[in-house]
């Protein structure tokens, strides 16, 4: 919503650069009661820690968060939230002492260099500082917050391509995310993914990936005409994951080839009485409001601009030079946004859970 | 930001169903003295306004602006702004008397019909109510202020494909996109345009759209890392336009499948101390901030929903049925989506030049 | 909450000038299923219109409401909310022709005059353009909305003192509101203020009031700490209407003069098992939230700036100069802000019960 | 804005609980290249730290603040805002261990312990968790920020009234402020309320005060209409504070005894061609915008609720009780508002200076 802060009613605000002393997030709004302990947000930071395979970055983080406020016990002894600001915070334990000479005054291609010096006149530095992917672990901490919010709503994600190689959606599992370092659904892919990365870290190159996220379980009428649509809401959350490009619900960017008879899903009425929609093209979203369908979104990540062949690029003073960036980078960065996008949809559909519910009390 | 407001500082709010009595906007946060009078909204809605051919639904509005709050003269008898909220009206004069029975109990598919039912357990039907196509309207004329509030700042945009065929990037012309029908910037795509819409107007069939909208002359600087960047906010504006399911910046989607060397566009020093990008992967952004080349920025438009073609759905009572939905409708509704992606792109850019300004006192 | 937008789930935009053609406001976030139609709000508007008696401004306004947006027919044929934005409208019809040479380019010492020019450069100097009291009937028309939403809450409001008469508190009696032109509850007080504004008026003069709102049936629990207080929201709502120049809740200013025994309102169990407390001291709120108790919100007004005497002032060229103020003003326009106090009350009140019943379900 | 977030451009969060690990504030959209360090937000803590008299709490704070994000090292070596979150930190250390169990289970008369059980159904009752005078301490750290951003501005307050005593405004001095644990500008007020106030702390009673907060060096022009009025803004933060009852701007409540003669302040032109104001009944803002005049605005703190007199209350259970409140309290909290109410002040200004700045450049 406003530069550092996203939502509405449940809203997240983060703070932290990555060689400061810490990194955190202020989850306000969140109803009152529901459980959540350091464990419960601890699981999902742990999927995104990096340093668990060679294909991610060889920074060494415990990531381990702290809630400094917001829960208390209640009557039976169990930590709940209590309605008031959820502070957490995860500190930066291997921001390795390093020569920064050549990013302090170079811009790297591909980077935020250039701009936040051309918008502030300052920045700082040190690992990318504010726009180090490293903010996303705080992203991860509160979307861990908004999942317990949600209930009966499941959210998972999956990597769907890396480079040229997409899965097959045919053999689609999501047992499977669970057994390999990239998050594939598809056992295949893994050995492809492999191979294919292992030659592109090794040329000291990377590459880019698509991450699909499905949330089952949302209920019809979430989201809101016309300038509060879900589907709009999620746009923005995932777009505002570093190094993202483009974003699509259902059908995505494809729907221009379409007819309207195969993007329109038809619809039949349920034993349960409830509608069953014979496809779902619209992603699970019509008019910007829930149909009740999985929630279908997809992002594409940009490779990683921290590469070690030289680029050419200008440095403060204005003068062209080149610049190899060396350090603890990742070959796709976008293994890791697998599940920072899970926690931009949980912050968004427990946002828009709690507005639909405060209009229409649903 | 909210249910129908868009903005921080330049903030759009919109009202108005299609079949009521009007429809209109309120601008609220414009800077003062600036020049505005109806002429410099009328042409923009203009340009929007259906019926002007055989590609766009036969609805015949005059789509006549009223300016009925915050401009005045100045002591040179000028009309300008004077800083307090601009009320834009429309009124809806052709709202055709006809039997509504079919949507009014059926849901059609691909609509938010069953969707606002949902949510609020009750909708206007007539002709689509607040989710019709008409609202945007409302988005162009408040993007022609937020277009006299940019100065220097051009922005332009072009259909780019049409079902499977898109247009040859090797020719285009921005000075074609006024002599057709489609905002097409290669005048050989018009031909094939006009023979592949022809069929699918007959087959009273629809098809999908991608729009690519293009702003030169934004300064470097404008955005805000890291829940309010320039791309994350653009991708909130196309995707709450009625029907759009994909949002991409720069290389957008296809980022996935560069290499690092590829996306990452390199600089140099120009004559004038400028940095000049040898490409522009990045669409102009870079960390959420633009960094002063163009920035580009495509969506797909699915396609219209009704279609002649009967359907399968279900009604109100909850039983199975189907649907042919007669009427004035658009056989691409992504053609005159292409002024509404130009609005959207005005007043993202409006706000943000604000609140740069704002924070940075440039 | 932003310029001219106030309200976060139940959210009013308002807009119009004096003399421009119209003024109006959309009412967005309204839940949807409330009966509504215009007769309910002109019930309110006609208790604010100005030229009812011989104590508020002659100029003559019909203040005839229009809904042009955001309401439909339910299944069985009444008029209710669809839940996306109500426009509402009122034409200006007793613009009188005049000429404004004076207030153009004086500055009247009290209004709003200097302020608009050194911020905006420029202003609608006809009638006091968009910081005329006549904006109130906007308030009104949006506060009738929000009195629909809050069902059980009865929300009602008096002049409690003009000048240095108070009314006596022993003798309030609600029923005596409507048997005079001044909203007092004191039937005493009609005939000391007759007499009292009478001179006033007759002298060219004018003087200020204290305005007391009161909202009964609003249940423990609505409001939320720490920067969106009940109280804060409405001390917010009230400092927003011309000319307030102070809010009280409860005890007010006098808690300063009171002792921590006879200020904390003590608490017995009812027989319904519901709380009473002993006094209410609090007026209603503790912690920023409500206590089941009426909720008591008082604010003073300034006196009308507009009087006959001659005032010394300054012109726009910088010029020392003299004004004299001839128009159709108000004696006392207090008066006039007792429905628009009951009206921001309402406001305040359904924004927050949406946002409680956002968060916590109840 | 929100439930704990305050401010539009410059925004400040904040969290944390009275026996919680650690208090804080989230200080968003500050601009950047402001030079801060830790010392030049302590010195203000240090002005609001308990304990320094026997007139308030005898909790013993080191209240040390922590900056853990947003500053950085400019070329010149100096440590200077970035331009992104500024996270301020203060660890609790004087959360004595002691048994709640009465505060537990029996509501505190004129404390918030009610309503937040009546909102949320849970609290921190720990030396009354987010509800204690203790997050004030995150207000005074982030106000400090705001003062750096005002420049050219001077905020200052004083406590002009303690129960029914005030302060002498012929001998104002605010050089006397930093001579007595009042924040007096009236030597002889001191001995007075010496001598009150402890009597009423031997009594185990407790008393009221009101507090006047004076910006001067504002430039006309900041503020906006209609709801976004500076002294709106003002009363909103004001009337946020703990305890706080009743706030005025310029003549405040006394403007309803005012003659327009008398209230409307009249203007000469001053040798540098800048308006001379001849009085300031308005409090430096006409139509919610300043007019260059010093901002003044008053505010009415209750009496502590914490008293040793036994009190009638109940308990969660519904049963009718008394209660003592022994602790280390505070005989007039209003003392410990006066570095509060500036920083409130200084946030609102702060903000609207950069809100005036993005919507006209000046």
């Amino acid at each position: 919503m406003s530069h550092n802060t996203f939502g509405h009613l449940f809203r997240v605000t983060t703070w932290g650069e990555s060689h400061g002393p810490a990194i955190g997030a202020v989850v306000d709004g969140c109803p009152p009661g529901v459980a959540l302990d350091e464990a419960d947000i601890q699981v999902h930071l742990d999927r995104r820690r990096p340093g668990q395979s060679r294909f991610t970055t060889q920074r060494q983080e415990a990531d381990a968060v702290k809630i400094l406020s917001g829960v208390f016990n209640d009557t039976s002894g169990r930590q709940v939230t209590t309605g008031t600001p959820i502070a957490l915070e995860i500190q930066n334990t291997d921001q390795r002492s390093k020569d920064y000479g050549d990013i302090k005054d170079k811009y790297r291609p591909g980077h935020a260099d250039f701009t936040y010096d051309a918008k502030y006149g300052i920045r700082d530095y040190r690992g990318g500082g504010r726009s180090s992917a490293r903010e996303t672990a705080s992203r991860v901490a509160a979307g861990a917050v908004a999942r317990k919010v949600l209930g009966g709503v499941t959210i998972r994600s999956a990597l769907v391509q890396i480079g040229p190689h997409k899965v097959d959606r045919a053999t689609w599992n999501w047992d499977e995310i669970a057994n390999n370092p990239f998050f594939s659904p598809d056992r295949k892919a893994v050995e492809t993914w492999t191979e294919y990365l292992d030659k592109v870290r090794k040329a000291g190159s990377s590459v880019g990936a698509i991450i699909e996220v499905v949330a089952e379980g949302v209920p019809a009428g979430w989201g809101a005409p016309l300038y509060g649509k879900l589907d709009q809401d999620l746009a923005s959350a995932m777009m505002s994951i570093n190094a993202v490009k483009g974003v699509e619900i259902g059908a995505g960017m494809s729907a221009a080839e379409l007819t309207g008879e195969e993007n329109a899903d038809e619809i039949r009425i349920g034993n349960d009485g409830k509608p069953i929609f014979l496809s779902n093209h619209a992603g699970g979203i019509l008019g910007g409001i829930s149909t009740g369908q999985p929630i279908v979104c997809r992002f594409a990540v940009k490779p990683t601009s921290s590469i070690l062949a030289p680029r050419k690029t200008i440095d403060k003073q204005g003068h062209d030079t080149e610049i190899i960036t060396k350090g603890r980078h990742d070959p796709c960065v976008g293994i890791r946004a697998v599940p920072v996008g899970e926690a931009m949809m949980a912050i968004v559909l427990a946002d828009h859970f709690l507005r639909h519910r405060g209009q229409t009390g649903r």
